[in-house]
């Protein structure tokens, strides 16, 4: 028993690896972990992947539990959520036999903010047994500096990879370039002077990219984010933040 | 005239995406920036991409300038390597007819420790005037975390990444999971108490991946690294540094 853990890029269908192709083209099962409220085009795009490079695997769902996340205890209601997950992947990975290969596909890359990889070895620690196999792919970072055609480091320098929410409690000492994740509170409007390369829905067909001066573009960026998740019910976007010299 | 930027992934010929392959597949030339002391290895590997995904390109070679590795002026030593580098590349770049698409290939992914394209954007700066496309290849960072099966974040952290040198004066404040590159000096060895996850020549058929606590595999690390860079001499490896809780 294999599962392995696909990366297959930031939404583009091309920015799938050669690798990925070929493991995808030879699992026995493909396991899909859905959200209620998932994004629609989301998932239509990942059938699309299914159906072009894994026509031949079964599809085993599970209904992916809700998160809790107004809680205050934020790393406790993640344990909690990743707890009741593994349940739901416990029960899908039993659907799998003793010579067969199953994969769970991510969005980008999944190293970075992603969980099946801790919720796998949940379910292993439980006593499923299986070989864990990852696949790289494109994280929606390395999509977002290629379409802005920049570096995430300058010369010699170090970057963060942080969240909107650790960065609304202030810039974090020694380093000059982030990658901030996950910002619903669009943190970077208290950091007037820094250059920011933002992008939403990247490598997909709606993508809108916008960089400059956050005093310059920042409330720019706040509106059509804002009127972009009205209008398509959910938003996936990114940002580098480069600190004035 | 346009120039694209590969990323062309950390080794394995089969970790590059779709899109690479597409847009190499219709380039008229494939610029080559060759070190004297290069690898014979890696120049290999790369001339065996060239041949399988860009047969119909023309070659344009340049020498890339020796870079002054001992100097204490790190940064100027790095902007005077890159000056002499622009006028390499300029002269390479004339090559190209106006109609015509040229591309870099970059290991792993382009945005990350790679100077490629702010050399094109001093090229460019100096009055040549192209269209500049990136396409994100999988970086060395994502290839190691793939193979240790690991993630690079903790549920809601951040992750720092940074070079050998900055780890050397002190692991940086606010962020407990570290990826290092360009580490000579195996600066990992002053933190006995940390999880460490090391690969060299990963996703290559000389991959090397050791991981464990410092305290009991940092020395073997050390060993390890030194006899192989003895004995292909070259080296590239990179780790993941996770502090204990």
């Amino acid at each position: 028993m294999r599962i392995e853990v696909v990366g297959i890029g930031a939404g583009d269908p091309d920015q799938i690896t050669v690798q990925a192709v070929a493991v995808l083209g030879r699992v026995d099962v493909v396991f899909l972990l859905d959200k209620a409220d998932a994004a629609g085009e989301l998932m239509a795009l990942r059938e699309a992947l299914i159906s072009r490079y894994a026509p031949q695997a079964r599809i085993v769902r599970g209904a992916d539990p809700d998160r809790d996340r107004v809680s205050p205890g934020y790393t406790a209601a993640v344990d909690d959520w990743r707890t009741r997950r593994a349940d739901v992947c416990a029960e899908m990975v039993g659907e799998l036999g003793p010579d067969e290969v199953g994969a769970f596909l991510v969005w980008g890359d999944p190293s970075l903010y992603d969980s099946v990889i801790a919720v796998l070895e949940d379910v292993r620690s439980r006593g499923t047994d299986f070989e864990l196999g990852v696949v790289p792919g494109i994280s929606s970072v390395s999509a977002l500096a290629a379409k802005h055609a920049t570096t995430l480091n300058q010369v010699g320098g170090a970057v963060q990879i942080t969240t909107g929410r650790r960065l609304a409690s202030g810039w974090p000492d020694g380093v000059d370039d982030l990658v901030v994740m996950l910002d619903a509170q669009c943190a970077f409007l208290a950091y007037p002077d820094a250059e920011i390369r933002w992008g939403a829905y990247v490598s997909t067909p709606d993508e809108i990219l916008i960089s400059g001066r956050v005093s310059e573009v920042g409330e720019r960026i706040r509106r059509e984010r804002e009127a972009a998740r009205a209008s398509k019910g959910w938003i996936m976007d990114t940002y580098l933040l480069r600190r004035p010299r």
